[in-house]
């Protein structure tokens, strides 16, 4: 299996520049404000988003005086979020380590996602393109509308896959499709071709998430960087739990979890069916075939290697661990 | 005295815009959201930065295309600064009803902050103005560092004046100076014109802030819509609680209270030794102070009832009982 750092090679050197440049935002004299976002921003992301602005825009007139920026918007917006998330989910743990909301309070995580966003749309506006500064905003609208759904979902039973397909387009694939429809506007692509983008970043995106929805409950605590079935303590249905509850509508240990959200049995067991029934394949598949979608039509882009990279990252993100 | 709708005449019917404008972002379609935004927008707010921004525009070029979706941003970002100050300070009651977060829950007032600062964005975006959209990013960004200083020195008693006024200008001057910058920028100001206006909203924003602070240990709670001495009660120490542990900085009851959270004894003796000591007064002329200086170089700019108006608007800051 490629590895991501091998899937990224086209763009290896770049992607430093936007490490760097994420440095640098953390480089401020303010009593606290660099320790924090050191610390948001310093953990092992993949930093899958900032590379599909750079591999999308790799495809036409690359010019890294706004893909860079534009690159490290997308992981800042990316970093703000979760690191948000984690505060009002009240998480304690995030690839291996304390929350932001563990360490210093739910209050801090929400004010340092607030400055990242700032940030985020500063390095957007310095790219000086407007629709792609539109663009920026509507994404964080939308991610804000896929997460209050969730929010207002929490511990619903009665969600269909339609709802969960459309939740995840919202809170998820709608960044990925700003990272490459960015980095193709911005590099001066034909609309067919930013069109093209935007699909293969809506497909990647669902794809994406519903192998983390799968991860959530076949990885190990280790993998993970969190507790396994973090997903359903907090009362979100995923795709894997809904396939079960369509499998068994009546007695299903997810319907008592939720009725009552302390019994650690009921969680361990949704675990257990899950893992050892053919939901996981099944989703799998379902993940797989957004993948085959997101590249169907990726021949009708100049064949470069950036061009390949994209279409190993689809297959990177089905059989990725963590 | 002037009342506040008085002093607005000059934008009055465009005010109504703002406020139509303000309902038509409530109009979505997405279940939860527009009661969410409503709620959130609905409220008897002064919209005096929304204001600030149509009487800068009308000095010069005006144009209600550019200055009214501004005009909306800026009060929209301020709604959503209101709203996850309220949630992460878990506080029950704003302008005389109960909080996005009382009712809702805190996760749910965060999320529809931040729909409300992609909103804004995207608004600010639509004026095409880059300096603009510039100037918007990086007053998110301060008024977050303000918010971030204030939370850090929560129960903190070792501050100075300095600290207080810089962290005023952080989290509510900043605000002030996009409304009137913008506002000027927006309608073709020279830049001595821009920075005159910056500089207003700046002294400004400053007597404002510590006009509210005042009233949070003068006023009653009907006037405040919220319990009386809700500052101290977060922990924060704002100018007048500064002058009373200057005057008595050995046994004072803010020392026992920071030390005794619980203690409403001893907040209410701080509530009363305030009210009943020259503390307001001087606090009213350093308020008042600052005033002189917002207005003292209006005189460079064109004589029309919008600059009278603004004169004016510094006179209602200091007299307002809420």
């Amino acid at each position: 299996m490629l590895s991501l750092s091998a899937v990224l090679e086209p763009i290896h050197e770049d992607l430093v520049k936007v490490e760097d440049s994420l440095k640098s935002i953390r480089e401020v004299h303010v009593n606290h404000l660099s320790e924090l976002l050191d610390y948001s921003l310093g953990s092992s992301g993949k930093r899958i988003r900032p590379a599909l602005t750079l591999l999308s825009g790799k495809l036409y007139n690359y010019n890294l005086d706004c893909l860079l920026p534009m690159a490290t918007a997308v992981e800042l917006l990316h970093s703000a979020t979760l690191v948000q998330d984690d505060a009002i989910d009240k998480s304690a743990v995030r690839r291996g380590r304390p929350t932001v909301n563990d360490v210093w309070g739910e209050e801090k995580a929400v004010l340092i996602g607030d400055y990242m966003f700032a940030k985020a749309g500063e390095l957007c506006a310095s790219t000086g393109n407007l629709r792609v500064i539109k663009l920026f905003s509507q994404t964080l609208a939308t991610i804000s509308i896929g997460e209050l759904d969730q929010a207002f979902n929490a511990f619903n039973l009665e969600q269909t896959r339609e709802h969960y397909l459309d939740r995840v387009a919202k809170k998820t694939a709608s960044l990925f499709m700003l990272a490459t429809e960015s980095g193709a506007i911005l590099s001066q692509a034909s609309e067919r071709s930013v069109e093209v983008l935007r699909e293969y970043g809506y497909n990647l995106g669902i794809a994406f998430q519903i192998v983390d929805d799968i991860l959530d409950f076949t990885g190990t605590e280790e993998e993970l960087g969190k507790p396994v079935g973090s997903d359903l303590a907090q009362g979100t249905l995923t795709l894997p739990a809904m396939l079960l509850l369509e499998r068994y509508p009546e007695d299903n240990p997810i319907r008592r979890f939720f009725r009552n959200r302390g019994d650690m049995d009921n969680k361990n067991r949704v675990i257990d069916m899950i893992r050892n029934s053919t939901i996981v394949q099944e989703c799998y598949d379902f993940a797989a075939n957004y993948c085959t979608r997101a590249c169907q039509n990726l021949n009708l882009l100049p064949e470069k290697a950036s061009r390949q990279a994209l279409m190993n990252l689809a297959d990177y993100i089905v059989m990725r661990k963590k």
